[in-house]
């Protein structure tokens, strides 16, 4: 049994199956079913790039008593076989007379009482990976059993991080750190973005990456004009700011940050924006505290802008990381979830330079008992400059 | 406005808007709402690894007549400005009260009559990218106006690829021909196989891939086991076949095909497995013609592997490739799909050399008029062996 395929030992899925189930016994929930590649990973350590074809759904249930069912495509058998559930179910996918639903139907109509309510996350930045139609079709296969809102029942749980998933963050943060160092053997005036960004790519890699899921940026003179662009072709120039954001992954679990380089001397007004973002997040790292809410965290950071005289960028200002590039919460003004000790967010802090030139600046932190705790290593208080 | 934004001209999606239109008329639909990533990248051109984020919904509503819309979060203005449609709407996502549901529903009841019937992709191998709850809550909201199975008019017409198309998927192999033929360089009994997974990821992008949205693969003794677990430590052995396969993105499109490589000498089953393998493949070569349903394909390709006396490996031998890593039809006995001229398809015959071990080998191609046209340099007739 290789130990990458597993990841974590049993207990730490075990700890987590049993948490859900709390959660769901709160909840009134007789089950979850599960879609997402964060979902399954999260309760069986079943970890795989095939998410990337969108061919064949997944399914993982999780009663509110005993181990998770998966009923999966029969191409992932051999795999979950070294995961630690042992009730696996397997079909012939893509089928398209009935691709898993009967086979799922019966897992549920075994596992719950026929007025029981099954959870699905269906709330904000959530999906169901399953057709439509295969949804309909299952909700008529298991009536009068109801698929409810399961959403808070998923989200309080993963949103906490264990000791050993806090390791494993910390772990791919150092190999963005590591890949950031190196930016200035490959980014100069003269190479096109798009180079950048392969180069970036091959330096994460290299540094212990196993894969990249996530890499922006941008590059302008004097500031970017929005960071989700695909790079172009344009070479940098001295003057430009070039800012690099990554999402690499490392045993399953993501990092999210990014590092912005002055290509020659950084002007006067970037580096008073440069020394806003810093001084927005040095805020953030001494006042968040558990107990805050999400609208909180945005708060400070933007008074602590304000307070430089810089102008709030548009957009949330940090967000939850773990699983996924991104989780919840966000960190808006709109967003009243509870800050706990153990969530890993991202302090996310923009400002408007200009008009259409913005700066952004992230880290990635985990929230103790007494505050955050940096996983990426604090960007330099001064933009580097590349000469 | 940088060329890589837009990756074609206006008129290839003013092309693809007048298909879908075309399907949608016959169909009886007054408008396709979009949401996934490939869906979206080949109505307008935006192409970005933002999706990666779950955190927001994307929205392009095609109506029966007249240009798409775009109803997207505020972050992707910028970029969706340099595509080629004019009407963009946005909203600051994410929002826990209202994440773009009113602004969707109103956009869609000024575009389709109170009686009007609205398709999503909700068939075989789709998923809708957006909350449960907030599908549910935009299905009452646009009432009396129906939500339908639009899948038959988004497929029929991205799967018939443009000569433009063509040339992009043919880029992309041409990246991972390149990076296989450097495999030997870094691949070598001793090394583990992640970190020829790394090399190989580095690989594809000194070649010139985008990103590496998906690559696997397999070592073992004379076969490996199954094609989707993640790599592991073991240092790669004398005798052990390695299989590496890959889906490279450049410029939005994806290759996805496969080599396999034995670690010093091949022995002999492994030879004969190979053997039918590249039969089957020219099997298919030969005798696929416009016309044929995605079973004939499947037909064609186990039958061979039965003459050479191969046991044909279980799940699909092929599928559609392009926008998405995997795309429909799918090489079944049960795939009823007219394979048609345009279409990008890949050619995957496996079979089993022992009970689990197994061998596979893939190509991509595109079907003319006059059969299949190889977009994957043709593997070597005989498994390189590393020595």
């Amino acid at each position: 049994m290789p130990e990458t395929s597993l990841i974590f030992p049993a207990d730490e899925y075990r700890r987590r199956t049993e948490a859900l189930q709390r959660e769901m016994a709160r909840g009134g929930l007789d089950a979850l079913m599960l879609t997402t590649p964060a979902d399954v990973f999260y309760t069986t350590g079943f970890l795989t790039r095939f998410w990337e074809s969108p061919a064949r759904p997944w399914f993982v249930v999780v009663p509110v008593a005993g181990d998770p069912v998966a009923v999966i495509p029969a191409i992932g058998a051999e795999l979950m076989r070294r995961c630690w559930i042992s009730d696996i179910r397997t079909w012939n996918a893509p089928d398209p007379i009935d691709d898993g639903v009967s086979l799922l139907a019966d897992t549920l109509a075994g596992l719950v009482p026929r007025a029981g309510r099954i959870g699905i996350p269906m709330g904000l930045e959530s999906h169901l990976r399953m057709p439509v139609a295969d949804f309909l079709r299952l909700q008529d296969l298991i009536a009068p059993r109801r698929i409810v809102d399961g959403t808070d029942a998923v989200y309080r749980v993963r949103e906490i991080k264990s000791e050993a998933e806090i390791e494993k963050i910390r772990a791919t943060c150092a190999v963005a750190d590591a890949a950031f160092v190196r930016v200035p053997e490959f980014a100069r005036a003269g190479v096109p973005l798009s180079q950048v960004f392969r180069d970036f790519q091959v330096a994460l890699l290299q540094e212990g990456a196993d894969w990249v899921s996530y890499v922006a940026g941008g590059a302008g003179p004097g500031g970017y004009g929005d960071v989700i662009s695909p790079a172009d072709e344009r070479p940098l120039q001295n003057g430009d700011v070039l800012m690099l954001d990554t999402g690499a992954v490392r045993e399953g679990y993501f990092c999210d940050f990014d590092r912005n380089f002055a290509i020659g001397r950084a002007a006067d007004d970037v580096r008073r924006a440069h020394g806003s973002l810093y001084a927005a997040t040095d805020a953030a790292l001494a006042e968040l505290h558990p107990g805050m809410l999400a609208r909180d965290l945005h708060r400070i950071l933007a008074e602590a802008l304000e307070r430089e005289g810089a102008v709030v960028g548009g957009g949330r200002l940090g967000h939850g990381l773990g699983l996924a590039l991104t989780e919840w919460p966000s960190v808006t003004p709109l967003d009243t979830t509870e800050l706990r000790e153990g969530m890993v967010l991202t302090l996310e802090p923009g400002v408007e330079i200009a008009p259409g030139r913005i700066l952004v600046h992230e880290e990635d932190v985990v929230l103790r008992a007494d505050g955050p705790e940096l996983l990426s290593r604090r960007a330099p208080a001064e933009m580097p400059e590349i000469m």
